[in-house]
């Protein structure tokens, strides 16, 4: 199939776009790189190295025996956008091209509106350059769980039945973010919602959960095949920070109390969501939701996982939680459905220790890169618009015993 | 009180400006004059010739006794919007500032992308420079009843109690948006709740009907405070239209089987509204909406209402429906609330036959106005992305008999 990846030079297009070609596909990707200047703004870099687009190009053909076919650009130039369709005539589009980062946006005004502009224009480009150059094209499309927010009831796939006042309808979830990042990400859903129900266009809006990992099997050892891995405040994931702090004996930041609880899977494991997704593309005007995660746990609970697989290994961690410089309910019910992509054959890796322990082993490597750059971890960005470093909050422990 | 009106030079933002000097309140206005251009673009012109700026400023303090404070200007440009809100301090800003028109919006990607960044980005700025400049102002936004779309249940005021899967929760109505400016409307609604519930900022957001008349009583007779009135097919809404055709012997076109429904409310109702919206502010931190409009007909309804008063006038008057340029439900259940203004104080003139004729009356004397740019009100901007202009559909007796 030709599967059109934009964002490819970041941590989960590189990675899909290894995955894709392996099984056969032929691949394009889009980027401009952008994501090498969001973390270079934030002081930091990849804790991997990562190779400049023209080896990536060079290992990719020696491993799989063919060209990625890459375009360097951007997203938001229509011309740019509807002759890449014209020419690759992609029968997928997985649209990974945003701008994936809440704190990023919460940063001042012109983050928070960079955010929004980039990605909803990005979005709509895209639709209207479907329409008019490839309108049986499958748009596959990343958006977030985070999309929710935590609602006091079971969060489905996107779409409910309801009865209000005694009739019924389907209608989508209510939504609510609780950042202009996330935001951006349920206006694409609305947008991308609408173009399918007016022009016939077909969509699979994957709302995911966060990701963590270093690998794809793909990557088979080559240092040129690995994706980038960051571990500052705006674009490191919670887990990958954890296993960065980790490996250079810094404590692990849980925000608050921790007890937050959200949907998580490895690399590994989107790579293959979103490859069931392209290989299994939905009727023409359908737009179908799919809640992309495998295990739901709390932010402490997952940095008590990486401190034992840690100390396994020989690291003496200590967890540190930082006050929250988010404004988040620390304390909710979460119940979201993931049936879809199980109905489709998703085999969920289920070992996240074995995971972990891989990442651990992948960063050590490179464990000067992160020393070097480990400023940039500690969150100052806030959600109430003040630049603060956040403090260290006593354990809970201590907490205890001093309330 | 201190009112800031973005988009004071617009339909209604000149209208409220007057009513609310009427009243008492200091008001200051900003606008770039887009609605101009627009309408330009459009081929057409206002049916009431309006004044420049300079006289509209005249006239106004010479029926008022005091200044309209004006600043021309970019909603989009932070600094001029932040100085704006430092120097002036606002105690309400009534947001009318956006591209206000479902059509526009669907002309092409280019006009797509700049309803939604234009609209979008000029909130979000109006959102940082209240957070920053004047955390206790009220923001009144105006939304449209566009933004539910045509659920097969009853419309509540943004927000409704749900149980699901045997929980409950208070949660935002879905939203179901037909056009690209509908959407950014929900894109505004979903970004201005998330800043009042981050920020504790307070805001009414207006869902409101489709506005049709020509006066409000401050106008007084003076032809420089006439507001505008637009009859092209992007910036003219239903009734405006049907009136504009009507003086000038052209049949009334309804779109489609005119069984679409929507709410309606005269350009006085709208003002006496928003004044009650500003006049009785929410809570720090609370956002609050209101459903605006006085009574629900179909748009068949309307046009034998206009036909009807233009008959008592003299003018023998035509319906001729039109193929529908729109992708919309044309049956369907439509039963929104609309209870909040009315605990609020609100009177509905209920008398739209009165309004109609008055409005008939003032358009006669621009007759020569309408019929210079009358070619403006045929439809040839369609949802299906074609630019093709709408046939004329037989009449609904015709229709049955060859059916």
């Amino acid at each position: 199939m030709r599967v059109l990846i934009t964002g490819v030079d970041g941590y989960l297009g590189w990675a899909l776009s290894l995955h894709l070609a392996g099984r056969g596909h032929q691949v394009a990707g889009i980027d401009n790189y952008s994501r090498r200047d969001w973390v270079q703004e934030m002081a930091s870099q990849s804790a991997t190295p990562i190779a400049r687009m023209s080896d990536r190009l060079l290992a990719y053909y020696k491993r799989f025996g063919k060209n990625l076919i890459f375009h360097k650009g951007d997203l938001t130039d229509f011309n740019f956008v509807l002759n890449v369709y014209k020419s690759f005539r992609p029968e997928a589009i997985v649209y990974l091209g945003e701008m994936p980062s809440a704190p990023y946006s919460m940063l001042d005004v012109h983050h928070a509106v960079y955010t929004q502009t980039n990605n909803i224009v990005g979005t709509l480009m895209t639709l209207y350059a479907m329409a008019d150059a490839v309108p049986e094209c499958h748009l596959v499309k990343l958006g977030t769980m985070g999309e929710y927010g935590t609602p006091n009831v079971d969060i489905p796939e996107g779409f409910f039945e309801i009865e209000y006042r005694g009739r019924k309808d389907r209608m989508m979830f209510p939504r609510k973010a609780g950042s202009w990042y996330h935001q951006s990400k349920v206006h694409d859903t609305n947008n991308v919602e609408m173009a399918c129900r007016l022009w016939g266009l077909r969509s699979t809006d994957i709302m995911q959960g966060v990701v963590y990992g270093t690998r794809v099997d793909e990557m088979a050892g080559d240092a040129h095949l690995l994706t980038r891995f960051d571990f500052d405040q705006c674009f490191g994931t919670a887990i990958n920070r954890f296993c960065a702090q980790a490996v250079v004996g810094l404590p692990l930041t849980p925000f608050g109390r921790g007890t937050q609880r959200r949907g998580f899977l490895p690399l590994r494991d989107s790579v293959q969501c979103l490859t069931l997704a392209v290989e299994n593309p939905p009727e023409a005007g359908e737009y179908r939701v799919f809640n992309q995660f495998e295990e739901v746990y709390s932010i402490m609970e997952l940095a008590e996982k990486v401190r034992t697989v840690a100390g396994r290994l020989g690291m003496d961690v200590e967890i540190q939680p930082l006050e929250n410089p988010r404004i988040e309910a620390e304390d909710h019910y979460y119940n979201p459905d993931h049936r879809h992509l199980l109905d489709l054959g998703y085999q969920p890796t289920q070992d996240m220790e074995s995971e972990l322990e891989i990442v651990l082993k992948d960063l050590l490597e490179y464990r000067d890169r992160i020393e070097a750059r480990q400023e940039a971890q500690f969150p100052d960005i806030r959600w109430d618009r003040e630049r603060r470093r956040s403090q260290t909050l006593p354990a809970a422990g201590e907490r205890k015993a001093a309330g």
